[in-house]
Formats: C-alpha cells, structure tokens, sequence
C-alpha cells in the first residue's frame, strides 16, 4: 500500500513532466518571415548542440570515473562470501544505478530547457503571459522528472536489494552507494559546468563588451554561443544533479540510521518515511504549480516566483503533520534514544521553514530593490576597489542569518529526533524540490530566450519582455543557491551521522588531539577548494578570451558583420578548459577522505568532515551572495542609476561581477559538493575504515 | 634563584631597550640648512603629534571600558567571603595591570618609532648602513621593552598574590586576569589602530594619487600626515598589544593549566617555566641582534631581517635543550596523563619551528620575488577583475600549509603533553617575540622615513635609500602577521583548554547538538567579524575622502603649493572614525562569549569557541597574506614590469591594494583578537558560567 503510493507519485512527477514537456515542445518555431525563422533554429541549434557537445564529453570521462569508482568499491568493501555481505557488490550496483540515474535527470532537463528557450523567445512576440508560462513549463519539466527518477530509483533499489538482503540495516547500508553515485556526477555536474559557464561568461564579456563595446548576446561575439550554452550547462545540469544528489543522500541517511530501531523497521511506512516525503512533495508541488501566472501587464516576475515558494512550504507543511501522523509510529528508539512522531514531523518543518527563511534572507542580500545591494552599488561611485570590499563584506555578513537557522534547526532536530532527526530536517528542506528546481531552472531559460532575442534581432518590445522574465533569475538563482547549501549542510551532516554510526561512534571528544588536528585540517579544505576552482575559471577564461581575441584579429570582418565568427571552437574550448581544470578539485574532494580514513582512522576523518562543514558553510553562502549582489548592483546602476551604463561607477560595478561570476556559478555551489560527497564517501568507505583504516597510528603504536 | 634570574632578564630587556633608545634619540636632527632641519621638525613632530593625539583619545576610551569591566569581573566573580576566594577583586587587579603594561608597551613603542622615523630620514642622508641601524634599533627597542614590561608585570602579580593565595591553582586563575587585560588593549589597539591606519591610507591614496596625479607622500595631500601617523597606530601600537597580549596570555594558560600538577607546583623553575621561556628568549634575541648589519651597497634589506628570524630560532632551539632539562621536572601528571619534560621541549620545539615555517611559507606567497604574486601580477593585464579573482586565491591557497603546521603542532604537542603542550608551543612560537618585534616595527618606521623624505624634498638619493629599506617592510610584515595569527590560534587553544579544564569538562562530544550548533555559529562569527571591520574602513575612508577633496576643492593654491593644507582635521577625522567604527566589532567580540556562556552555558560556549578557530584561522592567514601579495604585484610593477606604473595592470594592481589594504592591515589581523580575546574572556569568566550560566537549558529543564 505504502509503496504503491510512493510509485503512484513517482508515475504522477513523471506524468506531470511529459506533459508540460509536450507542451513545451508545441510550440512551433514560427517567425515573421522564412529568414527569422531559419535564425531560431539556427540559433537554437547551435546553443543545444553545445550544450550536448558538453555533457556527452563530460558524460565519457563521468563513465569512466564511476566504472575505475565502483571496480575500487567493489575490491575495497567485498570481503565476505554470504551474499548478505557482498557489501562491495551491492554498494557498487546500487553506485552505478546512481549515477545513471542523476546523469538521465541532468540529461532530460538540459534537453528541454535548449528547447524551451528559443520557444520562449518565439511565444514573447506574443505576450509577456505566454512567454513566462514556456519558461516556467520548461523549468518544471526538470524539476518534476528530477524527483520521479529520484523517487523511482530509491524505492526500487530498496525492494530488488530487499529480495537478497534480508536485514534492514544492512539493506540501507548497501543502498547508500545510490547517494554517492548521485553525488559523484553532481561532481563534474556542479564543478565541470561551473568552471565552463563561467570561463565563456568571462571571455565573451571581457573581449566582446569591454575590449570591442558590443552589446551583450551581440551574435557577432564568437563566445556568444558558448556563453549561452554555459547557462545551461551551469545551472541546469550542474544544480540538478547538485539537488539529486541531496535528495538521494538524505534520504539514504534517514534510511540507514532509521534502520537502526526496530519499531522503525517494524512498520514499512515509518521504514520509508523518508522516501515519503519526496513523494509527498510531488502533488503538493504539482499543486503550487497551478498558481504561477504572470499577468500580461506585470513588472516584475520575482512576485510570482517568490509566491511559488510560500505556497508550497505552507501546503508542504500542512499536509506533512496529517502524513506524518499517519506514516510514523507513534514513538521508536534510536541508540537509547526515544523518539516521537511528533519531534520528527518538527524537524521536518523546522528543516522546511529554515530553507524559507535561507530564501527570503537571500533574497534580502541580493536583490537591488533593498539597501544591501545598493550599498554596493553606492560604493562603486569610489571605484572598483570600494565595491570589491563592499560586496565581500555584504556576503560574509549575508550568511551569519542562514548559519543561525541551521544551527537552530539542527539543534532542534537533533534533540527531538537525534541523527534521523537532522536526515529528515535536510529531507524537509528540499521537500519542495521539484518548485525549487522549476523556479531554477526558469532562470537560465529565460537568459537564453533573451539571448536568443538579442541574436535574432527581435524588436525592442520581445526584447523588453524576456529581459523582465531575466530580470527575476539571477535572485532566484540566489535564492535557489541558498536552499541548495542549506540543504548540502544539512545533508552532509546527516551523513557525517550516518558514517557515524556505521564507524560505531557514539561519541566524538573534541578535545583528542586527532580530532582537533582534523577539524582544523578540515576547515581549511573549502578555501583551498574555492582557490582551485576560481583559479580554473581564471585559467579556462583565459583560454577564451585568447579565441575571441584572434577571430576578431584574424578576421576583422566579424565585427563588421560580414564574416561569421567560429562559434564551435569556443564552444570546444570552454568544453577542453572545465574538463582539464575540474581535475585539481575533484581530486582533493574523492581523495581527502580517502586517504584521511585509511591513513589517521576515522576519528581524525570524523574531525576533518565536521571542519569542513563548520567553513564550508559560510564560505559557500557568502561567496553565492557576494556574487549575486555585485550581479544586482551592476543591473541597479543599469536601470539608470548613479550614473547609468558607462559611468564610472558602472565600469567599477562590471569588474565586481566578473569577481563575482565565478564565486557565485562555480566555487560558492561547487562547495556544496565538497562537503556531500566528503561525508558520503566517508559513509559508504566507512567500514574499510574501520577494519583497515589508522595505518599510521598502528605503526606509531607498535613502536 | 629562579626568580632572580627571570628579574635579571627582563632588566637585560630594558636596559637593552633603553640603551638603543638612547641612541636613537642621540642622533642629532641636522640638515644641509636651517629651513631643512624646521621641515624635519615640523614634519616629524605632526606625526608624532597626530600618532599621540590618537592614543590619548584611545587611551580615554580604553580607561572608561577598563574600568566598567574591570567592576563588571569584580560584580560576577566575587562570591565568597574568604581572602582565597575573593575571585572577582583579584582578577580584576590583574586585569588593570594587565591593561596598564600593555598600554605603556604600545606607548613607548609608538614613542620610539616616531622618533626614529625622522632620524632615520637624516642618516639615509649619510649612507645605507646608518640609516638601517636606526630603523632597526627602534624597532628593537620596542621588541625588548614590550617582552621586559610583559616579564616583570607576570612575574610581579604571581609573587605578589602569592602572598594572599596560597593554594596555586586557584593563584594562577587569579593571574589570568592579566592576560584579559592586555587581550583588552590589543581590541582597541588592533581593530581600531588598524581602521585608523587604512582609513588615513586609501584616503590619502584614492584623492590624492589617482584623482589629482599627486605622488604618494606629496606634502601637498592633506591626508598624508595622518596616513604616516597610520602606519605608527596600526603596526606598532595595534601589533605590540596584540603579541603582548598573545605573550601574556599563552603564559597565563600554561601556568594555570601547569598548576593543576602536583609535581610541577612542587618545584618553582618547573611552576614558572612559561616564564622562564621568555625570559630566556631575551640573551637570544639580544645575540640575534648583534648581527643585523647591512652593507653600504646592499640591494635589499630582507636577507638580513630574514637571517635574524633563522639564527634566533636556531639559538633559541638549542638553548631551551638544555634549559628544559635543568628546569623542567622530569615526569608530571596532568588530569591523567604521564607528562615528560622531553614531551615538553617537543612541544615547544614544534611551535617554534613551526613559526618559522609560516614565515617562510608567507614569505614565499607574499614577495615578488616567487611565482605566486607574480601570477597575480600577470592577472592584472586582464583587468582589476582577475586580479582580485586571483589574489583572492591565493590567499586561500596560501593558508593550507600553516594550517596544516598549526594542525601538527597541536597534534604532536598535545598527544605528548597534553593540553600543557599546546600553552607551551604557543609560548614556543612567540619566545623569539624581541626578534620577532623588531622586525616588524622596523617597517612602518622605515615607510615613515621614506615619507618623511619625499615630503622634506631629499635628493633622490637618498630617497632610493629610504625605499630600499622599505621594500622589505612590506614582506616582513606579512611574516609578522603569519607569526601573531600562529600564535594567536595556538594561544586561543591553550586559553580554550584552560577554559575547559576551569569548567571541569575534560571532554566535549561533538556529537550533541548544543555543541555541533556552538560550533556552526562560531563558524560564522570571524566572517561577520571582517565585514565589521571592512565595512568599517570602507566608512572611515570616505569621511577621509570627503574632507581631502574638500580641501583641495576650498583652497586651490594647495595643489599649486601656495597654500599649507590641513592635516590636523584630517588625523582627527581618521581618530573619530576609527573610534567609532570600532564599536560594533567590539561588541561582538566582547559580547558573543558572556551571552553564549549566560545563555546556553559551557557546552555551547566551547563550541562557538572551537568553531571560531577552526574558520578564523584561515580567514586570518588567507586575509593578510592576499593582501600582502596584492601590495607586492603593485609594487613589482612599479619596478618597470608588465608595463610599469600607469599602464592598465598598474591601474589594475592598484584597485587589488585598495581591496588588500584593510585585508592585511585592518581585517586580517584583528581576527587574533577574537580568536584570543573570546576565549581568555571565557576562561576568567568560567566560574561565572559553571554558577550560573545556561539559562535558557535550566528554563526548558524546568518546563
């Protein structure tokens, strides 16, 4: 019964995507004329090409990173012959699976939000209404398939594993593999796609706007195309499989450390409670779905998006205290622990509601209609350096309300419900996943289509209109951020429990010398991090701009317009640089736990996890607020203020947001990967750890 | 004996101070003709003027909080009617001597330094050599008084209390009071010495160099006295009270932490071995110091500065061999743990080394000389965009070796004595402090006497003496800083364990939920800290810059040099600002300790402690070394490099300095403070908080 709801919302998500995917795809390529209509799809096809150029090379080297991963997990983690203890054979399916499943999710969102843009741009020559409406289908085609894979695979791989492995615990131990395989896509997804996005962003502007003066989106820049596929490639790809691997991984937590009490594995809907959720999330975000409308004379999109949210954390949490009620047992114990129905719905919510609230602070902090934002932009009338300093103080301050929700939230979860209580404080916060991801994924959609406007030379009225629809992305995007690193804390913490407790520690004295040594090492691992990355888009940047420059040189024809700038070697470029520049941090995020855990043993790797949170944390929401912000001031001063578009202060405000593009697009989210993939690896490897880990402490102790 | 011997050296210390101070001042103030000597005098006597004008108003300030917390300690320790017990009454004494030495510390040193800036202005007139020899020994005299007074006023309280308390754990609880007291001073000398110093400085820079074309140091800025008086505020008073404080605090954990031994109580040199540490530091640095001598045709100052580091760590190592033996008992007990005297000289061995690691590792990092800060000059043909993305980077990077020094450090020292090793490698790090302040004072009084000169209109002779001095102030002082952050966390966490053990936890379970919050909070808080103090500079600065071109704007003929400027309301402007900025960042330092440990008790508190060093750190390091490197690739091309001054990477580098002044100078530093000045808070108000602290768990108990 339970499962057969679960499945039902999954087939409901799924439904819902191929639905709005019809629509979406409806809409005919239709012009003024032959000639416009050869553009859009000229256009259009070189930006989805790209774009599947990308991810099809990303996508070899993702096979062959999960194939050498799942071979390691395998040797490492098989070390019995009863099929009960094929832990590495079930590990590594359950990995593979995973993998697969986030990279299909990745894959479809990306092919409709390359077909939704140009779509969108077509239904502007209509009306505002219209085109908001393709946009935001678009986006919900990747939010609602996203959560009915993910719902999908979870509670498949739980029943076929259940066929074999009869304990619970034990199952839940095998199927964590799931999150990790989600996760290690979410790697190249989030760090890949953030360095390409960034690295064509920065090229085309510093060559095609500074350097040349031409508008942005101008066709005749030769980064134009790649810069549009980055959109996609960045923040459709990249938080999709960011956000899939949260919901995978938290729901793997709460899965395991539920297994832990027998009343929770007495009761199946109480076992798969944390599968419910999501399942739950499904029509209440189908249901939120049908109040987004923008009127045909609106101002401003932000209204409606913002109101998406509200709607369905207001619904999410009434129907979660009916559910919860109905799924749970009344109470069950968690390592001499007594837990309530009640204490888990209350960390559900107060996981919820804190993402609420990440989302209004951020939006506070990052968009120019309050005085955060316009501070910055006052303070670029000073010069560039004044706005650097500003926009870095404004994100360091930014993240001080986040940190307290979560630290609220994790204290309140964590005393009511123990470690299952802060799974299912993270599982709450993205409960709303498929609006969340909507909202995101409408963000690049809507760049695009105003790209695709720019480039097809539409008039001012389309152009007027798809930049309104712009105009709200870049806070939803901030806000979407926001969630998504509430909920990689949260998640990563769950997990750090999960690993926890696998490793048989019920304690973890801060006070040892491993631990603190661990915790210190730890809190530096995101800078570092953060260095590498933003020094990978400075690197691949380069390699860009150093293409644009030569075409406008070799043929100065492109700027005149008579010769057609080479879009495709950009687009291969960028596609070289994110590859070749994502090694350095992917290998500092798989290999510290790793080595950590075989080396020092699990205490000092539990030291090393919680350090990196306690940095990461701040250091991820800052870094995406500062990027936003300094995105907003320069729009602020483009709306006319202070001085408009060339002012002094607008050039101040430029160099700001080329600071800013990487800090937000690539090092601020990928830090959310950090510090998942960290605790999961650490999850999964745990029992490696523990029969085989410490070497180094072992030789000290024989000495 | 013992007590004999550490008198006799902190009389060395001052006698060797007021030796090189009475040759400073006996240089006579000469010069070509009398118009010339009146211009040194003017000048030097505004700056000594201003420089005096702002520590009086700070004193003011500092007097009224000294007194009100001085009651506040008296009101919330005092609890007993016993003389043993009058908790409050001597830890309050302690604290008012604390605060008084370390206040006449930065006096003197500040007095010193404004006399040798001038001297040494004169002596570049007669060579190299002499010019270095004053610079230097006005930094030493700083170096050795600061390290006599912090020895004699130590020694002092222990011997005179002694006399009243004779149980000698509850005595050196008492004597931590000191150590609040000089942590106190370093606030306000620290965070607004250093808002101060930035403010005068961009001030100065933004109007007068890149708005009027003026060259730095033109007696035409009105700011430019206050920008001298800057270097004096922030580098020698805020720096001499910060390492003062790290000094006496260290010493106070370690000999709290070293009276709960029976063993070690039972023998005075074992009891005052932090003591004698210092003590011993002084015959080493004054050795050290014999070999500072620069050749007439010397191309740079640095090998020089940078061999005093070298040979008195290596004095230093091969010296407390022997001493650790004769002075320290051979085994002790601490809460459990067997303690060798060997353990201890590996502990301070390792702080020591691990000191000089950092420097290098800044200095590799910071100079213009290697890779790194040249990549970030590269960056700047690109545009002040990549420069910033770059410098910031590095500075990320820049952190993971010390850090991972620090995290040996603690691992080694506490895992072989315990919590007593950690008080002593901070003690290790800073026992080298006379060397170590001499270097740096010797900085900003070189950066003075070349001001001194370009204002004066010296022959560019000399001038290119005064410059070749203070081309290695810049490096130095990065190093300096890596030194006090080192110290300042290894003292933060000796002052945390004396915190601990004060409050009888002799564990700290991550795994609760009031600590692993504690610790997310305390992440944050060195992050809300530095937007405090940027936005504070960023505030201070615009006044500054306000009132220049106001100046300039009102009386024309002071551009034209027929007009005197006024740079007396400019150094009140720069006094005003910087007190009143320094507010807010105040509060929370002082504020976050008493409230967490009131409100949510020890448990939170030692968690917000915990997670504040664990994100401060590397906040700190990172923040003063991208500093240091954005001021170097400016200066590396001003040396003619990549176009040299006024090309679009110099334009470029500068908007990186602007951004890296208040990072290196104001920001950066200032987070010791709340490392320290949290933790020793918590540590004297521990009784405090075990009596009555939690408040809000008491009221949920209750409920």
């Amino acid at each position: 019964m339970v499962v057969t709801l679960i499945y039902g919302s999954a087939a409901l998500a799924m439904l819902t995507a191929a639905f709005y995917a019809r629509r979406v795809v409806s809409v005919p390529i239709e012009g003024d004329n032959p000639q416009q209509v050869a553009k859009f799809n000229e256009i259009s096809g070189a930006i989805a090409e790209g774009a599947m150029a990308f991810l099809s090379r990303e996508y070899r080297y993702v096979a062959g990173f999960v194939a050498f991963f799942a071979v390691l997990m395998y040797l490492l983690l098989d070390n019995d012959a009863t099929i009960d203890h094929h832990e590495g054979m079930f590990s590594a399916l359950a990995f593979l699976l995973g993998a697969v499943t986030s990279s299909l999710s990745a894959f479809l969102g990306m092919k409709i939000a390359t077909m939704g843009n140009v779509r969108t741009t077509i239904r502007a020559r209509k009306g505002l209404s219209e085109a908001f409406k393709v946009a935001f289908e678009s986006g919900s085609v990747m939010g609602f398939g996203l959560v009915g894979l993910a719902i999908v695979g979870l509670m498949s791989i739980v029943l076929v594993f259940g066929q074999y492995i009869k304990e619970q615990e034990l199952l839940m131990e095998m199927v964590a593999g799931f999150g990790l395989g989600g996760s290690a896509v979410a790697l190249f997804g989030r760090v890949g796609g953030g360095i390409y996005t960034k690295a064509a962003d920065v090229g085309a502007d510093l060559v095609g706007k500074v350097e040349q003066g031409i508008p942005e989106d101008d066709p005749r820049n030769p980064a134009v195309i790649a810069d549009n596929v980055g959109d996609n490639v960045g923040d459709i790809a990249g938080m999709g499989a960011d956000l899939f691997g949260s919901c995978a991984e938290a729901t793997c937590a709460a899965l395991l450390i539920g297994a832990t009490s027998a009343a929770i594995v007495g009761s199946d809907s109480s076992l798969y409670y944390p599968i419910i959720i999501s399942a739950v999330g499904v029509p209440v975000c189908f249901f939120t779905a049908l109040f987004a409308r923008l009127k045909a004379d609106a101002t401003s999109a932000e209204p409606v998006l913002k109101k998406q949210l509200w709607i369905s954390t207001v619904l999410m949490s009434i129907v979660m205290i009916f559910v919860t009620k109905a799924a749970m047992v009344e109470t069950f114990e968690i390592h001499g622990q007594i837990i309530t129905n009640n204490g888990v719905l209350i960390s559900l919510l107060s996981g919820l509601w804190a993402g609420l609230l990440i989302g209004v602070v951020t939006e506070y902090y990052t968009s120019h209609a309050y005085k955060p934002v316009r501070e910055v932009a006052d303070a670029s009338q000073s010069g560039p350096g004044t706005n650097i300093i500003y926009g870095l103080a404004l994100g360091y301050k930014s993240s001080v309300i986040p940190v307290i929700a979560i630290a609220v939230t994790v204290y309140v979860s964590w005393t009511l419900a123990g470690m299952y209580g802060i799974a299912i404080a993270a599982l709450g916060m993205i409960s709303t996943i498929a609006t969340g991801l909507t909202i995101d994924a409408y963000g690049p959609v809507s760049d695009n289509a105003g790209g695709i406007a720019e480039m097809s030379e539409l008039g001012p009225e389309v152009r007027r209109r798809t930049d309104l629809l712009d105009a709200a992305g870049n806070t939803t995007a901030a806000i979407g951020k926001g969630f998504a690193i509430g909920s990689a804390v949260l998640t990563a913490l769950a997990l750090f429990s999960a690993f926890l407790v696998r490793s048989n520690m019920h304690s973890l004295d801060l006070l040892s010398p491993l631990v603190f040594s661990g915790l210190l090492i730890g809190g530096v691992l995101p800078f570092l991090f953060t260095a590498q990355t933003m020094k990978g888009v400075g690197i691949a940047a380069y390699a860009m701009i150093d293409e644009v420059r030569r075409q406008f040189r070799e043929k100065p024809g492109i700027l005149t317009g008579h010769d057609r700038p080479d879009y495709k070697t950009c687009v291969s470029i960028s596609t070289e640089a994110a590859i070749k520049q994502m090694i350095a941090p992917g290998i500092l995020v798989l290999a510290t736990p790793l080595v950590v855990g075989y080396i020092f043993g699990t205490q000092a790797l539990a030291g090393v996890l919680a350090g990196s949170l306690v940095s990461g944390l701040v250091m991820a929401l800052s870094a995406s607020n500062s990027g936003g912000a300094w995105d907003n001031a320069k729009k602020y001063i483009e709306t006319g203020k202070l001085g408009g578009k060339g002012s002094d202060a607008h050039k101040a405000a430029v160099v700001g947001d080329t600071v800013g593009d990487p800090f937000k697009d690539t090092s601020g989210p990928s830090i959310n990967i950090l510090m998942k993939l960290m605790a999961i690896l650490s999850l999964v490897f745990a029992p490696f750890f523990v029969q085989h880990g410490g070497v180094i402490l072992k030789f000290l102790d024989m000495k």
